[in-house]
């Protein structure tokens, strides 16, 4: 995991340890759900945790934050996991600030952190890393999940469309032409592992790094994780579709209180949220919807995130009406299951000797590559397809 | 219509009305939307309204108390309707009593409303009505659809199971074998007419009727049109169950000012609603499940319905998160447009020569016969499909 | 406390113990606000706490409960205060079911509580507890306060009227002349304490009780806390009253999940609680205004209530418009510290030597005993201008 | 009445027409409330209407408008009412540009506007129109009310601090000292007429102005009308300090769908009104509290403004809990008959020949000109001390 002591990565550690343990249910985890029980997925509670992270804070720190402030998992589960944790701790790595924004550079405190002479050089370090956990851990394969706080979106720039002009660039000194999260992406596919970005950052969207996967086989996909606000508009915005009721506008209202939040009040960062929290309704939007989504930062709610979106439509003989829903999660709770389902996933793809967009895991994201179509339920049925027919057969032969 | 002239019955005839003279938009009509493009169903704005009624209210009284009372609809289209409303008012005939509970019977307040000797004659003199108006306008079919007040649900009879003895015992004078809309759903049969529920009364239910329809090849279907909470419930249920989201308490609260609000205050009504609502979610309901539905009547709210709902839920780790959402519609505007989708769908399904339940439009109904699987977005794959393969095929050839 | 080792009974425990040891801020404490500055309150951290339970549950056991189940207060701040607890357990006698309901009864499973032949008898014996705890503790004085479950509310009974003849009705064997509620409120009086009644249960409603109050110059007051919804009940409906707008329906919808809502479920119970919730309103309600409050048990809920109420109202010209609110409060935790208010300022009250009502604590309570304004901030100046006239004044004179 | 004929001028005016013709009830009229009822105030139907406008747009148009898209008001109301409308008309003058904003400049249609040499200029000419309007009515008196839409909070100016400067700068070609909402203000002192400000405008507040007022003896009062979420958030607020209670944060998001929704799309004039906004809840605000409000602009709400408030708040033993409430409001139907308050309140004090601010008043706005505490219940209490000690006295005698 990229940023991987951050709240998501710390529960997707902890969610580990436990299942390992037995200690929780499998409640949250869609691949433990009836389509999928014939198909050869890795055990959750054996999957070894790594990573890279920027900060201090260790997972057993953002744990006990998360415990305090939000009221989240109960002090004995921490208790029982805490030396797994410790053991976890010790695959993560110094990530890099090459190429990071300035709101994400005040966030790293973390000891020795070192901005590589240019991205190549980060890249090259990074990959690495990587191939290290891999081995000393003797592992069949690794997935790359992004989880660290959104950066802006970059700039469009010529070396981002194909990879050779693309890898000039990499090697010139202090260039700025990735973002971190592109960096740790290409990182992973040099190292020939599927990579997940479960965040809005830019991660593998250049074409070049996409060529650059297709190439060497490697999946990908991404970007957005869809946890909460999100994945209810992504059923109602159908609903109001299947009844042809015209929606005039939606508002949503977001508020945060996590390091997430903090993030989102720069309003380059917010930019790169919001496009992707729109994707969901854009079948029921057109010129004349008036939407609007905003992001505040409340700090009392920790890791409580609180949305409010109000739906004014319009019925049968210009009939006004409206919807409004108050949407009460939790972030890291919502998000962990998903990455360990990702990684499940992911893994079982790989092993198939595939490469490019897994579309098929499209309903796990908010802006899905290549993927249009953000209604749910049409999501839904692409994985369970894929699942039960794709990969259930080379699922069988051995790998 | 049954009950032709309360509010939904008033709003569709309104809605044929403007459509023919081309006054609104076709928001809402689920017909006119792309899948249904290619499918021979009739002009909306053609269908010739009749019906039967118990109350003395006509279209345009009741079209005025919603434009007075819940500000529905706007003037210029009721004054441009009002000569055409007034001719479908002309089809109108003198309901039955037969088998009517307490709290309807005292809704009936039409001069010239008689109680027939048995239910078997209320069925001979409404089958003869529903011949006539065929014959009188030249139709080449004629749905009858029950928009009527909610009745009680009646006890199990053991003439339900047979029509052998349903006749029987229809031809007992005083006979309350059957309630009203039993008896009507009858009289369609028997005029070899389909038949559409889209309340939650007895209709269509007993075997004994079904089983009559099934020997005369006419369709039918119900129960209780799916417009709005439990519409709602019926997308973010399966939403959770994708997320394998644990669901504790899903708790709902309706508001209604309209009549229905007011029948709904009797318990032996309101217990017939309930039971259909409650099927929306049952996907997330497990025995640990709570779950309570209110209904309360607040006059001053006319026919703009409110409902509350709140989910809590269990997420991964033990977290415990909740939804809200409320729904502040106006069901007629949202009713009377499904209702003009079934006549055209029940009419082209008609065509085909075929009877029994038309499942395919389960997605309209809050309790469809003969479909367990409460998920929309399911349903509605069912009626795509069957439009897309079944419908169209018969469609092209010559009816 | 009566009922003392229960959510709210536990609670006060733990304040106490927490300001005790300065471990926690006065938020939530009313006569820490700047008008009590100058009263001559006791100390909070030096009350003395005792009290009677008809359950095995201790302090300890009702916190390590509240804290599993609904997340409430930190496990260190119970921990620093486990041996002040258990001091205080010690103080806890077995209480009465003396005239209990089934309901409450079912929940009454102390080891060796014993039903009392007579009324009289228990009274006697409660008496001599709360006297008992006085000496042993070298007590200036006690205030008993009532925080068991609800009630049923009894039927009128003659013997209510005159302590006269309720003595002599209590001397009955197995008389069901009182509730428990109104036993403790006795014992309480000849005690010479005065009494309490957080709940709205019976307590010290009957006029033969008050009587004997006055006699003995005891002061009361009650009856159930305004703590969530009905506060704020309290403040909005003043708002539509002082713009002359018109409430047309105010729905509230409650759902609970502790043992009180437990308790709730029972039809009689739930009576009692519901005439108490709507007297804060009663200022904008009407022959004309619609009013329904209902209650709901979730038990996923635990301690963390929810409450939505709808409003539906009128301005100029006919104008209809509506507010809606959300309550998610933690009943424990608004409660106990105005039990601990509620026990400073019956004491200093007291001090003065004066009996009878105390209506200057009415903003504490949804019903309170002998004032009908239920808005809240003229029950707030009463309050403010009794202790900065009244109270202040002998406050300073030797008591 | 400035800004006449915009959503709420033209409100009073039906409102006052229909008062009139007895046609509606004094609903959401203050003064006709108890306290106010032996106070001898002008009877609200015998007000006339004059004043001043930039649009095209008259009151029949406006309130077709406003009926169309907001359902407001009973067609036969308007219907009624046209022919006083009309004459109420004839008593509009073209209002100036004088200092006027971008934003505002491109709403104002009306023909034949003009922008003055100097401001002098138009103080002289809007004064001229005001001492006509109340010679050929033959007035008693007049009081000025801005209904104008909002403008930019303009700069600080020197020639804001005295008269003597004031004047000088108002003299100077091309001047922008004052905004449009000032040199009104002006122009109603030199008319000899109190001011009141319903807006967030600037108006009265330059002490310049203030200055010239007490010379004149002429009484007023602003700023921003108090109508909607910010009126209980005014009773809230003070709910949470009463019982001690923390705000830990308090998120307001308002969607309007009116020309002030789309005058308030300015950053600028967004800015003066979220500042007004604020001052409700400053009690129960500390430094470590986050408070946001935002506002977005849905044109398909028209009138209907809909206000969602999150408040997260702390209370006893650090236990968070949280209120939200949704205000569903018409702002030209709550607005109107506050200005009709207004101006009867404001005519009994100019009776009285004081001048200066009209302190009592402040429960009516947002930002009391010299009134710091926002609680709505204290600032009722002044208003309703003040007709029953001030006024009354004055009124009886011959005036």
């Amino acid at each position: 995991m990229i940023g991987a002591c951050g709240a998501v990565g710390s529960t997707v550690a902890l969610g580990i340890a436990s299942l390992h343990k037995r200690l929780i249910a499998t409640t949250g985890l869609v691949t433990e759900l009836p389509p999928f029980q014939d198909v050869e997925l890795v055990d959750p509670g054996s999957i070894v945790v790594g990573g890279h992270e920027v900060r201090t804070n260790t997972f057993c720190d953002t744990l006990a934050e998360l415990h305090t402030r939000s009221d989240l998992f109960r002090p004995s589960v921490i208790h029982e996991c805490a030396s797994h944790l410790d053991r976890m701790q010790a695959n993560i790595k110094a990530g890099t600030l090459c190429g990071s924004d300035a709101t994400n550079e005040k966030l790293a405190d973390r000891s020795g952190l070192t901005v590589e002479r240019c991205p190549a050089e980060a890249v090259e370090r990074l990959t690495a890393d990587i191939v290290d956990f891999r081995r000393n851990h003797q592992l069949d394969r690794v997935v790359v999940v992004n989880v660290a706080s959104s950066e802006p979106c970059p700039q469009e720039q010529a070396a981002h469309a194909q990879f050779a002009k693309l890898q000039e660039a990499l090697a010139k000194p202090a260039s700025t032409v990735l973002p971190p999260s592109s960096i740790y992406a290409l990182a992973a596919i040099e190292a020939r592992c599927p990579y997940v970005n479960f965040t809005p950052s830019f991660g593998v969207n250049p074409p070049a790094i996409q060529e650059r996967a297709q190439q060497l086989g490697v999946p990908f996909m991404g970007n957005d994780g869809k946890t909460g606000e999100t994945l209810l508009k992504s059923v109602i915005a159908p609903m109001f579709a299947m009844r042809n009721l015209s929606v005039l506008s939606w508002i949503g209202h977001n508020i945060l209180g996590n390091r997430d939040g903090a993030a989102l009040q720069d309003p380059q960062i917010r930019a790169s949220k919001l496009r992707a929290k729109n994707k969901a309704i854009s079948q029921v939007v057109n010129d004349s919807t008036t939407t609007h989504v905003s992001i505040e930062y409340a700090p009392s709610l920790d890791d409580r995130k609180v949305a409010w979106d109000f739906i004014h439509f319009e019925g049968f003989l210009g009939t006004k009406m409206s919807l409004q829903f108050t949407w009460q999660g939790c972030d890291s709770a919502l998000a962990a299951p998903l990455i360990i389902d990702l990684v499940r996933l992911a893994a079982v793809y790989d092993q198939s000797g595939r490469g490019g967009a897994m579309r098929h895991l499209s309903c796990f994201f908010k802006d899905p590559i290549g993927v249009e179509d953000p209604n749910l339920f049409a999501q839904w049925e692409m994985l369970v397809n894929h699942v039960q027919s794709d990969v259930r057969a080379p699922a069988v032969e051995p790998a």
